[in-house]
Formats: C-alpha cells, sequence, structure tokens
C-alpha cells in the first residue's frame, strides 16, 4: 500500500448531497471528507478510490475520524440571505396586519429598543444559536440604525463561530421615518456606517470564520439621495457587500418609480450599489431589464417566498431568473416577515409559491393564462437557491460540497423520517429529508471545520 | 367554604386557548379544567370564582391534580379533515411531477401493496403515532381499496387511543384505474365495504375515543355509477360518515362536467353522498351553487393547502366559504399530496395561500384585478379550521375547550420561542405557538381524556 497523507484537521465518513449546479444534485455514498486545518475540504476520496480503506485507518489511528450512523446524512448548511436580527423578537406575529401598519405599529418600535444594547444582546444571541440549531451556517443581517448594538451582533456572531455579514441599517428620510427612529442625518448616517465598517474589519482579523460589514440602505424611501450616494462610495472604498430591499411590493415599487421616474435596479445602480457584492432582497416586480442588469453586474437576488406570501403582492419569479438570466439567485427567511428561522420552511414555500405561480390561484380568473406557465421550480432547484445559489451570491466559497470549499455543513438524522424500506434510492431519502426534516433533526452543524453545534451537548466551547 | 364536588377523573390548571367562533379566540387565564371519568370537559373554573383553591385542594389532595408550568399551554387537538395513510410512505417525495404521472407512477403501486398487511401495520402503525406526536387527536383517513389492511388501520387508531375516522377506498372503474389496483367490481366494491362498516362499528363498541366506518368513493373519475349509487344507500342505512375528493383540479372538475354535465357537488348528490355527515376534500372550484348545497346539507370542506399548492390549480375560497356561506369548513393534511403531517405547517399555509388568493401572484398579470379582494383569512381562521371547524364538520364534540367537549388537548412548551419579555400579551404568545411551534415542542397529546402522548416518556401504556 502506497499513500503519502497530507495532514487533515478530521476525516469525516458519510453520505452527503450538495448541489452541482441549479438543476443537479450529486450524492456522496460513503466518501470521506477531508478537511484541512483552515476548514477548507481538502480532498473528497470515494470508496472505490485505492487510498480510501487506508484513509480510515489512518485518521482512526490518529484519532481523526468520525464516521456518520446509518440514518445520519450531511448537507451543505444553509446561507440566509435576507434576516432582520432584531425582527425575532416579533417573529410570528402582527403578520395579519398591511405592511404599513406592520411597520408602524410594532417593527420600528421594536427596533428603536435596540439602543439599549443589553436588550440587544439577549435578542441576538438567542436568535445565532437558533440559526444554528436550524443548520444556517452564514446569514446575511440587517441589524438596526445603532453602531453599538449592530456591532454586538457581529462579536456574537463571531463568539458563536457562525459566518455573519451584518449591516448597520440606514434610514435616514425625515419624511418617511418616525422622529424616534432614524438617522438623524445623512451624514451622521455615513460616519455611522464607516466606523461601524472599520470595526467589523478588525473584528474580522480575529474570527476563523469571517464576520463581513455589509452597506444597508434600507430601501430607497428610506434614504435621502446624499445617504444613497455617500453609502455607495463606502462600498467601493471598501470594497465591501451592499443589501437593500428592491422592487419588494406595488407601494415600494410605485413610490420609487414616481420619485425617480425608473425602477429600483436602475435607480440604486446610479448610486454604485448594483455591485458583484450586492444582495437584493424581494425583487417581485423587476423588469426584464432590471434582471438584465442584475446579470451584467453580478447582482444578487435574496428571495424571501414566506414574507413575499405576506407582503410581496405578487410570487418572485424564480425560474425566470435563474434559467432565463442566469441571475444569481439566493434564499431568505426575512424574519419576521417570514415567520420561520428555517430554510427548510423556505425551500418548501419556494416550491410552493413557484407553482402557485405557474398554475395561477384565481380559477375565475383568466381562462387558459391563468398562471404564468414554466414558472414552476423543483425541489432541488430550491435546494441550490438556499446552499450554492446563497453562497455565489455572496461570493463565498460555501453552500457546495467540493474541494477548496469551506466545511460548513448540517448532519441531519432520518429517525423521524417515513422510511419503510432499505431499498429507498438515496435520491428519495434526500427528497424526504428537504420535505419532513425539522430543526430537531439536526444532530451536527460544523462551521469553518469546527462543529458550533451538537444536539446531544448542551453547550459547546466554540471558541479557539 | 363551601362546595360540593362531583368527582372529577383529573382537574388540570393551565392556560389555554380555543375559537369561540370562526374569527375569536378565547383565553383561559390559569384556569381549571375539570375532566370527567368519561373524558369531557365537565366544568371550567376561571381564578375568580370562589370555588377555585378549594377545587385545586381537594383534588391535590386526591392526587388528580395537574399543573402546567409557566410555559406551557393547552389547544384543543388539531382535526386532520383529510390524509391518505398508505401515501404517509411516500412523503415528501416525487412532488415535482404532475398528478397523473403521481398517482400512477408512485401512489397506485404504494397503495397496491397494502394487499400485504403486514407492510401496512408497519407504515399505519408509524403514522398513527407520528400524528399522534404532532398534535393530531382526530384523523379522517382514506385507506386503501383493501378491508384487511384498512380495518388494521383502524384496530391501530383504537389501540394507540387516537379518535380514527377509516374509509375502505372505492375505486372500481376498469377504464379509470389500473389493472393491480381496483375493485373487482362495484358488487364486490359494496360487499367490502359494508363488511368494512360492520367490523369497524364492532370496533367501535370497545373503542373510548370512537373509531368510526367511512364511506369513501376515492372521487367521481374512479367510480361506476352502480358504486356511487350503492355507497350513497349504504351511507343512509349506517347513517355513516362519507368523504371523497370534490372539484379538486382543472382536470378533475371538467372530467365531471363531461361525465354528468354537472360539477362535482351536484352530481355526488344525486348519488345521495352530500350529507351532513359528509366531508369533502379541496373544492378549488366549487361554484356558488354547490356552496350554497354545501350550506343547506351541512356538507363539509377539508381545505388542504399544502396539497393544492401542488395539485389544485388554485386556491380554494376559505373566506368565501366561511363567510358568504357558512359552509362548515376544516384543514387537512392531504398527506402525501401534500408533504406534512403537521397541521401547524397546514394552518401556516391556510394564511400564506389565501394572501396569494387576495393579492394575486403575477406582477404582470390583470392591472388593478390581480388578485380576489376580500380573500385574505387570519390566523385566528386557519386556527378555527384546524380545531373547531374540524369539530363541526365531523359533528363531534371535539376542537373546542368548553363543557360537554370532548377533552382532546395538545400542551404545548414555549422554550424554543423568542419570548424576551414577561409582558408579552398572551394573544401574541398565542401567535407564536402558531407560527413558530414544531411538534418537538408538544410535551403532551391527550385523547378523551387519556394522556397518548408523553414527549419526556419512552412509550406510554394507552390501553385501559
Ligand atoms: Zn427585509
Ligand atoms: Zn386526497
Amino acid at each position: 500500500m502506497r499513500g503519502v497523507f497530507i495532514l487533515f484537521k478530521l476525516v469525516v465518513k458519510g453520505t452527503a448531497f450538495s448541489s452541482i449546479d441549479s438543476k443537479n444534485v450529486k450524492v456522496f455514498e460513503n466518501s470521506l471528507f477531508c478537511i484541512s486545518e483552515a476548514g477548507m475540504i481538502a480532498k473528497i476520496i470515494s470508496p472505490d478510490q485505492e487510498e480510501y480503506e487506508a484513509t480510515i485507518q489512518e485518521y482512526t489511528s490518529k484519532n481523526k475520524f468520525q464516521e456518520l450512523a446509518h440514518d445520519q446524512y450531511i448537507l451543505p448548511g444553509f446561507i440566509d440571505l435576507h434576516i432582520h436580527a432584531p425582527q425575532w423578537a416579533q417573529a410570528g406575529t402582527a403578520l395579519d396586519l398591511p405592511l404599513y401598519e406592520w411597520l408602524n405599529t410594532y417593527t420600528f418600535p421594536l427596533e428603536a429598543k435596540f439602543s439599549d444594547v443589553q436588550f440587544a444582546e439577549q435578542v441576538y444571541s438567542d436568535l445565532v444559536s437558533q440559526l444554528i440549531k436550524n443548520g444556517t451556517t452564514t446569514a446575511l443581517y440587517f441589524a438596526t440604525v445603532h453602531r453599538e448594538a449592530s456591532l454586538r451582533l457581529a462579536e456574537i456572531c463571531s463568539e458563536k463561530g457562525q459566518r455573519g455579514l451584518v449591516g448597520k441599517v440606514v434610514m435616514d428620510d425625515q419624511e418617511q421615518n418616525p422622529e424616534y427612529y432614524r438617522d438623524a442625518s445623512a451624514t451622521t448616517a455615513l460616519v455611522e456606517t464607516e466606523l461601524f465598517i472599520q470595526e467589523v474589519l478588525e473584528l474580522n482579523k480575529q474570527t476563523p470564520q469571517g464576520v463581513y460589514p455589509v452597506v444597508t440602505p434600507r430601501f430607497i424611501p428610506s434614504c435621502t439621495d446624499d445617504s444613497l450616494k455617500g453609502l455607495g462610495a463606502l462600498a467601493t472604498k471598501y470594497d465591501i457587500h451592499i443589501q437593500s430591499h428592491c422592487s419588494e411590493s406595488d407601494w415600494a415599487h410605485t413610490f420609487v418609480q414616481e420619485r425617480f421616474g425608473k425602477n429600483d435596479a436602475y435607480a440604486l445602480n446610479d448610486f454604485g450599489l448594483i455591485t458583484e457584492k450586492s444582495v437584493m432582497a424581494h425583487c417581485g416586480f423587476l423588469s426584464d431589464d432590471d434582471m438584465k442588469l442584475f446579470a451584467e453586474k453580478g447582482t444578487a437576488v435574496a428571495h424571501c417566498p414566506i414574507s413575499n406570501a405576506y407582503f410581496g403582492n405578487a410570487v418572485t419569479p424564480i425560474a425566470r431568473l435563474l434559467n432565463d438570466y442566469q441571475v444569481e439567485t439566493g434564499l431568505g427567511s426575512d424574519i419576521s416577515g417570514g415567520f420561520s428561522p428555517s430554510l427548510f420552511d423556505n425551500i418548501r414555500q419556494a416550491v410552493m409559491s413557484s407553482r402557485m405561480l405557474n398554475d395561477g390561484v384565481d380559477k375565475d380568473c383568466c381562462g387558459e393564462k391563468r398562471g404564468v406557465s414554466g414558472s414552476s421550480i423543483t425541489l432541488n432547484e430550491a435546494f441550490y437557491l438556499a446552499t450554492a445559489g446563497g453562497g455565489e451570491s455572496l461570493s463565498l466559497p460555501i453552500g457546495k460540497l467540493a474541494v477548496d470549499y469551506i466545511w460548513d455543513v448540517q448532519i441531519v438524522n432520518t429517525k423521524e423520517l417515513p422510511l419503510f424500506s432499505d431499498e429507498e434510492p438515496l435520491l428519495t431519502i434526500f427528497q424526504k429529508i428537504l420535505y419532513l426534516t425539522r430543526p430537531e433533526s439536526i444532530d451536527e452543524v460544523w462551521i469553518q471545520g469546527k462543529k458550533v453545534h451538537d444536539k446531544n451537548k448542551k453547550e459547546l466551547e466554540v471558541q479557539e
């Protein structure tokens, strides 16, 4: 037996599923995932390869080998492309209200409370733990206007081992935002944002899995031209991510048309906010031209299907974004416009909403043209959105099981699934996992090669 | 202190939520629920009533008192009005296919396997346990064409303590059903159905919570006129429940129009299948006249919002059924057209689908008339469907917390919910429970005054 072994931190043996592209899922049956000290997948060895048995022996003897149980499977960790961290405190409430009332009666008063860092600490700490337990290994967060509390969110991600991209929210328009909750002026908003960027970049230096500052105009209606322009400049200066809401609803879409005589996409582009590192939430009302612009610029769409059922006024045409325009697209929970912190729930809703767009909803409407034919997406495509699509959207090597990708994974068990035969094809098991897994069946979560959640242990030491 | 105590089997102290009607939910704060030996709610005592403290003392001393923890709440058990028990084995799979292919490639071959009673035993036993863990205390089941396996399902419900209404499926049309899976003839179908009815009525005598035989033509396209007519007669003869699929999809709707020149509702009515004890699944394509007929006859609709996203071709107009026509309406999981065994998931989807019907789904469609205004239902209404609405649909005293209703409840804990203040209003907690509870947070399930599930105990003795 020959064999020169690179020194891996860990070798994990198990069966895994990963997107190859938006349509196809690859099954790794009983493969060896060799994790480097840096937390990357350095090598994947399948059972038919010569070095398979020797690698198992070598790493077993080194006590650096983990073999999954027969009812455990590996999935890439989920990437939540759009989530309002402070709104976790009101998740699942007041969703019977129209958007305007929901914002002004509940959401803005709640977000204003994050001037209190102690309160922020409590909510953010619980949220990040919950997301990890739900298999979310990376999240792109809206925090609040408050720099201090927003930094605390980044610190909590850093401490708990989650990859967090965090934005201090900018909302400086005096007309559009309540006096008790807004940036005092465009200048203040920009100064605070730049300070925040510098603080998070500093924090990132001591965070193996990465924490990233994100330029975050809430949405066009809440920002002045001055702040939008300044934010575009900051994004360029620091070469960092950008996030906002884009063409979310009838109201927002019409508002921007009236103010700028163009759609959100082109208006944001004028301010330098449509870049390769931009992620735009919702996008239900993108025109074909908007989609082309996104494709050209490498700007991504964060699809939030649960939230859109409440506040979107239309279903975002994901099949068209993926197939006709190759726009980078991922999935967002949009807590608390969406109620669920689980991307499993959002995967399911993405499929269902796409089928409802395809077939239409009103039996009395439109004769033959009730729906938009060709709009259905498959379960594979929805899985892609939650994983590899999210990674591409963020321009990070995450969301796939492949060499040189980061070892961000969830290990799920199938104890509660309806499996009555030993002959179920692995892709059938994959479907049952996606449709029926609950967070309580996520046994372990790993981020950057480190175990950050173990269902069977109460508390894990996640600090180095 | 005065007090003449009726002898209760148990007194439970806790905070509970129950529908009063389709729009309003009543909160019972720290109330005493006094359960009779027969498993009924004999009395509810609120803290301001004189006998409150004395009752607690009395039943504590008798060791017949249970007090909920501060983070536990009582909800009525859920009533699943439409579920295909054999399809549990394929839940969550093949949902990317069109209905016809799904039925013929997967569903019929699977159901055919239930000629094997041992296989049936395995699937049904797992399903009933899973449903109970999910808080479903009553279920209206489609089994398969096989009498023996269908009876086994009723026996399993009886043994595990669930209230089960079970139908041996009739599908005798030689053209429409595959040779390997159908009733041999209308006569055979009717003979087997009548035997099944008698066997289940016999079993019911030794089942405190009740098991009920249900007359079950699969749907009009799969049945001959002879079998439909004979089934109507059997329902009348035994005065029992009836279930079928009604106006589910474009295809089914059109098929019935072509065969009978009328909609499903009127066609079924001609065969005596639209009665006070009828529950019709889906009903996405009911006309106003059909709704009026249902209201007159007391026939109920089983709304299956998850399944309908896949196979329904339209959203069932629940607001119109409830508000304009006062049709009895409940909720069904429709395993495995719907993937989830949880009515929590279906409550959420019922709200979302209704909002998508209200707002429309295609941004480019229909101008001002994109949706059907007035179609949104509230979370309270969706909760009503899953509980009290289901009870009314079945004409049984279940689904509500009220005197003379059966003590069928689930006790949920809020440990995993985002609650950061001791001052959250109880109705806010109620919303968080409905939107965020997972089955793993259901601590206990009671049916007919007996505990049939205790999350913290592995196996319970549920037999008397
Ligand atoms: Zn948002
Ligand atoms: Zn069905």
